[in-house]
């Protein structure tokens, strides 16, 4: 196993540093997400990564009654208050780059691009899942690097790549630091010391090519960034995933992300015409738009390559006009095998809208019951406030809790996304759903990204959360979710206790479709990590079992790196490896992901 | 360089066998078409390769006369007879299979699937490209395999090549063995014996789940034989190169494909969701459909390695429902930079087509002037016949000779079809198009697989014609489509003596399109190879320095290799170079091809 609960609480032998205004949250408060993201496109401030500003009441706002009382009958669980260590009191070992490799990294980048602080080091450790958030709640940045590296350029990326292979150093590559797998573990087999090389100087629109629709990114750029300078040309990346606010570009690409978009296009692979990476032995310049048979595709070694072979330091990406119509629209199911026949049907047929979300019976019933709270306290991401009446009407008089929720949303030119859309009503009116129209959906856009700044509050409260994701073909699709279920309950469940587990179908495709579940249980005070390990591995097990994919969307990082070889096979593991030995003969780019050891 | 005259007439120490109705032909005539597709369904006829059975009288049917006296007066070329020699005077060298090595594959195979008579080798020597057919019709077969192989199984073909791999012979696979680039090289620097495996018996469909859309099948079966089982679900994989006839579904897979209606998703790659490739260490199974974030994408390695890793010998493609309406039309541009303009408006807006041609004046005048000899006997595969009226009207009125020929086609359900027609209408017209109607559009739909039919009877008269192609963004493309002709123009042209060039954008995307490039000229009778070579180097020099890909659809081969590390740098051959090394470490995967030496 790649997690251990031992780790907790060990290398804390460091300094303390007194910053009382500073807390551990995983995404924040949500009132202070606007403000964190504008401090954060002008380069480095301190909200990056474990530490959010505490500026706001909001965040010691406890849940919402309704929502503790149907959590508390569903799972068994009883509220207490569990709050995370104040930063200050967080411990971190003493950095420990040797003084020869500092000043030849500080010669290349300049002293100022060679941060060892405690600030510095605190905000580039680990990312942002269930594990390492309770790490960090429990004071423990064991796995923090020590030091951080911040390149302006490709050759000063492929530069310290060299020096770093030379002195033994190893090298985790940051972005938005937002990776739910443990992409930036930061754990090297033969303990080197570790830098991690923070690409937020490298973050502007470098070329924009209009006719070809190709814009030209550093990788430390954010998507609202770019989507504001293309706004200015009509243009849109179109690309949404959930940590769209701070995850980079660079780490899309390394990590290949999909967004809520995704049919439509908001595939992160799909969107990269080329890139440039920063190897230990040299810099590879890959993709020639707009397609070319030249031998195997080298660029999509790079994607999902979760820095392991080296840094990606320039991206070549699709864009598009800016959709003029946009349409969302909420509909109902008589239940979840109906509502995957039905997308089914609209998939078969290339009818699938650009957006397609359907919740399952628990998820959709969770959504009502929020809704309840009055939505705009508590936001799950799944559908939100000012759904209510629309939602009950639609649910209400269906066979009682097995109702689903379905969102679609359509882009593109007003007469196409009609034509789409009046075809893609025709299937779903065959398939007995009912419309329960555009403020439904109009719910879900303006949601979107709001589940993670939930989870701080459901931690506070003694809660396990966290989310799991995979893709099948339609027809193991079913299969597949009830496997997951199963593990999940089975796992979780105990005397008195029982998990909450929410589905959601979030991307369509004509073979099949993804499933995300995000599970809420009782947390074991005692032994947290290890219960989530045991249920992660229960459901990564069955899901494979059952024909689902390893991940669709996060990556392997640690979490997924055991169960690579049941995905590609061991002899596609020692291609992996191979390729690995070539770029980065003396493996020092991101230790610890990916691979298996 | 990969190709030398010298090789002309070596290894020329074979007996001969008389076979006097067998000659050679690239294609072969016309009217054999139908006879020749039938006869390959089952199984090894011997049609394939460099001999074709001359049943049809119209097969020794010489140039029209109008085209004769067009490209006379074009060219400055003297029609002449030129004629190949009989297949019976084709030496070929005793094969060289040592007999430990042969009894071994006997036993893994049966008797009956270790070839090594005459007709078995001579069918399997190289592919269909102009120095392929060069060599060949002057007597040329030093390239023949040593055997012929023809395994059953995934199990059998891992065990022939871990039984090649110890025996140190050279495995070329074999499909429908139609590549334009030297896929088939069957060169050796260690001048190994070479097998052939020949996967004609791995050629059926093994599953069809119908719900996603996937059929799994043999790497052997070729696209009429697959579309035909697929219609009777109503399906189609709607892949259709020029090839479509003759070449297999496994080679569609190694060499990244692009078939004509590539725009609206015929490109290959986005065809496959899995596949099994067995190599000389073990078989490596990939993919997984819908999509998958589980690391770098290995599957993307195996499309386009053309055999220089391993054999494929399984294959998981997206079929969709047979499109209930397909409309086809012609448009004339009063020049091809209005051509180019209109397109990349619809490119970007993506309102591009199923279906892309567009003719520059070169080849719309061909075509024109082609279509006065009745079309019915020359058909060039660029419009052919049955479009005489409307296409002189179109483009007369125009800017003499600088009208350009548009074919678009649109397929899917007619609400769809007609919204995004309409759309695309507006914008051809606003640039100025004119419609020419939809009998144009069907000429090129009927006669599309036709053009190399045409071209032995160019070679029996004298002719060197060939054709190569390429990919560029849409900001890039009016560069390198000047490029090429310069380059092609300043490398054949002599005293009184000049190329006819006549180009092609085949396939649009959102970010560019290729380029299809056919160039016709008086054949140096001396030293013809090298006046191609010559020719080949100069067009793909421009057009890499401009801008383009190396090629867009039809693989790297002998043709391109020496130019792979233009595409994707030394570091990139080297990445290929190690996956290679762990897959076949002893190199006896398709040597010659893809990687330069």
């Amino acid at each position: 196993m790649q997690h251990t609960g031992g780790r907790v609480g060990s290398r804390q032998t460091g300094a303390v540093v007194d910053q009382p205004e500073l807390t551990v949250q995983g995404w924040g408060p949500a009132g202070a997400r606007v403000a964190t993201v504008a401090e954060r496109e002008d380069g480095g401030d301190p909200a990056d990564g474990v530490l959010q500003l505490t500026t706001d009441p909001d965040a010691t706002t406890a849940l919402p009654r309704a929502t503790r009382r149907y959590l508390s009958r569903e799972l068994g669980w009883t509220p207490r208050s569990t709050p995370p260590v104040p930063v200050s009191t967080i411990q971190l070992p003493p950095p420990r780059l040797p003084a020869a490799a500092r000043s030849a990294l500080a010669e290349l980048l300049g002293e100022e691009n060679v941060a060892d602080d405690r600030t510095s080091r605190l905000t580039h450790a680990g990312g942002k899942s269930y594990l390492d958030l309770l790490r960090r709640r429990a004071g423990d940045a064991s796995d923090a690097p020590d030091a951080v590296l911040t390149p302006g350029s490709t050759e000063q990326t492929a530069a310290l790549l060299r020096a770093c292979s030379a002195h033994g150093i190893a090298v985790v590559p940051f972005g938005g630091g937002t990776s739910v797998v443990g992409g930036l573990a930061g754990t090297d087999v033969d303990d080197r010391p570790v830098v991690s090389v923070d690409l937020r100087r490298m973050n502007g629109v470098r070329a924009l090519d209009v006719p070809s629709s190709l814009v030209t990114v550093g990788p430390g750029m954010r998507g609202p960034a770019l989507e504001e300078e293309l706004a200015r040309e009509g243009l849109t990346l179109g690309h949404l995933p959930q940590s769209w606010e701070f995850a980079t570009l660079g780490g899309y690409a390394a990590t290949r992300s999909a967004g809520s978009a995704a049919t439509g296009g908001g595939r992160f692979d799909d969107l990269v015409a080329g890139l440039t990476l920063a190897t230990p032995v040299g810099v590879l310049e890959l993709g020639t738009p707009p397609a070319s048979a030249a031998g195997p595709d080298l660029l999509g070694l790079v994607l999902g390559s979760e820095g392991t072979l080296g840094v990606i330091t320039e991206l070549r990406l699709r864009v598009r006009p800016a959709p003029p119509t946009t349409r969302y629209e909420g509909w109902s199911f008589r239940s979840w095998a109906a509502g995957l026949a039905g997308l089914q049907r609209l998939a078969r047929h290339d009818l699938l809208p650009d957006v397609v979300r359907l919740a399952d019976p628990d998820a959709s019933r969770g959504t009502l019951l929020q809704s309840a709270d009055g939505g705009s306290r508590l936001r799950t991401g799944r559908l939100g406030a000012g759904l209510r009446s629309g939602l009950r009407s639609g649910l209400r008089g269906r066979r009682r809790g097995q109702a689903c929720l379905l969102v679609v949303g359509w882009e593109g030119l007003p007469p196409i996304v009609r034509a789409r859309r009046r075809a893609a009503t025709s299937v779903l009116r065959d398939d007995g759903a009912i419309r329960l129209g555009h403020r439904v959906g109009e719910a879900w856009v303006r949601h979107r990204f709001a589940a993670p700044y939930l989870r701080d509050r459901l931690l506070d409260a003694g809660l396990l959360v966290e989310t799991l994701e995979t893709a099948a073909t339609w027809t193991a699709l079913p299969r597949v979710y009830d496997a997951v279920r199963r593990a999940l309950h089975d796992s979780l469940a105990g005397p008195g206790r029982r998990p909450l587990v929410l589905s959601d179908l979030s991307h369509g495709y004509p073979t099949g479709a993804s499933l995300s579940v995000t599970v809420l249980a009782d947390r074991d005070d005692d032994l947290p990590i290890q219960q989530w390990l045991t249920a992660k591995r229960a459901a990564t097990d069955a899901l494979l079992a059952a024909g689902g994919t390893l991940t669709h969307h996060s990556a392997v990082g640690v979490a997924h790196r055991p169960w690579l070889a049941r995905e590609v096979g061991e002899l596609g593991v020692d291609v992996l490896r191979a390729v690995k030995q070539q770029l980065d003969p003396r493996s020092i780019c991101n230790p610890g992901v990916l691979l298996p050891d």
